[in-house]
């Protein structure tokens, strides 16, 4: 099979309670095309300006992704980002946005990615998604995520693009916000009356759910006390569960709940260092290795 | 084996959005000892004042409950708590308490129950929860639930409690609070070096992890849409945990971890309902379909 992700390159700074990254590689397809990366090969659809550092463009390059739709805009400036966590590292400040390049249209998908299978459209305006979509020919298996500024401003046209997916990976506080109930299971299925196939709620520390039109799943985050920087963790956890997907080709219930613990797993390597410091050197032995512990862990007879 | 439970039994008038109930059996001891009788039988060692309602007492006789150790005193009035859920059901607060037989001398432990294999302590001062210990002989497995209250005034005593016990089941909050930790898997393994072999952080409606000293299961809840009353959710998942201990025998960590599913399913049943009504009425059948379910849920190959 073949993935395709289109989403947001950044250059971030973050502050975290066990320390500080300034100006390192970020942004919503960086993150999930990387943990992808960890299970196939990731066709990457995305703009940056032309300040975007060559050593970030070579990191990218290193991690199965190609390049070949990333499109770098002269006159345009990259993406920016700062936050700062919580002590606890359950909320986040941001400290500072610099929209740039992302405030523009967006990349076009090139012929040569437009027969890709999996389609991962990360956060961004839910017209700009549903374009995107437009321009696969006939994906197999299509999915995004979004976020509160389209639930508040366009809720028509976000509908619009998750009436046009097979799936949906969205945040609980998200996913209430979008549908208007008090749980996440009911808020799943309220999103799958809305036309996708399944829906993932992630949960954060608290794991995640997977609900689909006859069947609920939930399970735990990866129990780790090696938290460095959340930064980035959703969007890995979508490119562990559609890199996985892409690799098997299948995506029935039993795929999606074995896509669900790679997607915890990305995630859990992920926020154990700033930026893609940990995510990036891992091992495929190394993931198997913890995917096996994790459904050891929840294997209990 | 022999349980025997320690704990408040109260009169609840509880208001969620759901709906109210007022003036209802209630306390740690009786969510402990229902749920713990859908797997073995229980005895109880509570004081109760005078007006305490023999409908109630019909109430307890029916469930598996050796009510031996159930002390009516002469003047005193019976426990009564009041209570209103926030909307999202996820805080409570306190409208009314009235201590009564509580702030008085803790019930004795009859002779009959002194020989018991199993002892569950539930939250109370720590003085009194260590002389109701030191009245059974030689339990196998002893386990205590505390609460803000003792850690904040009672520090001392309950780090000599903590000690005495094998395991402790304590909420999510409450386990940072005693230990400054900022993670339950740290505040988990503090608690270890306390002295105790397991402890289980309770985190409601995100499940439990459970923390020996060489292993670590987090579980989510069971997911359920069908919550109308949290009350009682923590103390009947350690009835559930350690009724079906003390049904098996054995308490190692395989042994804990099919605990703690029983303690999930528990309280997924006591939360249907206001106070007793699921709890008290459901079948071992069910039970055991329920926990067929949650750990075929979990079983992700």
């Amino acid at each position: 099979m073949s993935l395709l992700v289109t989403g947001s390159i950044g250059i971030d700074s973050v502050s975290t309670p066990h320390g500080e990254a300034s100006e390192v590689l970020g942004g919503s397809a960086v993150y999930f095309g990387v943990a992808a990366g960890l299970f196939t090969d990731v066709r990457l659809v995305a703009v940056v300006g032309e300040d975007f550092p060559p050593a970030f463009r070579d990191q990218l390059t290193r991690d199965r992704i190609d390049l070949a739709g990333l499109e770098t805009r002269a006159g345009s400036k990259t993406f920016r980002w700062s936050g700062k966590y919580s002590p606890d590292m359950n909320d986040r400040e941001t400290l500072g946005v610099e929209l740039n390049v992302l405030a523009e249209p967006g990349a076009k998908v090139p012929a040569a990615f437009q027969g890709s299978d999996v389609v991962f459209l990360a956060n961004t305006h839910p017209v700009q998604q549903r374009e995107t979509l437009g321009q696969v020919a006939k994906p197999k298996l299509s999915v995004l995520d979004t976020m509160d500024l389209w639930i508040d401003n366009e809720r028509d046209e976000l509908g619009k693009t998750i009436a046009a997916v097979d799936g949906v990976i969205i945040n609980d506080a998200e996913s209430l916000h979008l549908t208007g109930k008090s749980n996440v299971i009911d808020a799943g299925r309220a999103i799958l009356g809305m036309g996708p196939r399944f829906v993932v709620v992630k949960k954060g520390e608290h794991g995640a759910v997977l609900v689909t039109g006859d069947s609920v799943t939930a399970i735990p985050a990866f129990p780790t006390t090696e938290v460095k920087d959340p930064t980035g963790a959703g969007d890995s956890f979508a490119g562990g569960m559609l890199g996985y997907l892409d690799q098997v080709g299948s995506f029935e219930t039993d795929d999606l709940r074995r896509a669900l613990v790679r997607g915890t797993v990305a995630a859990s390597i992920t926020i154990e260092s700033f930026s893609l410091q940990r995510i990036a050197q891992v091992t495929a032995d190394e993931v198997n290795a913890r995917v096996k512990q994790f459904t050891a862990m929840l294997h209990i007879d």
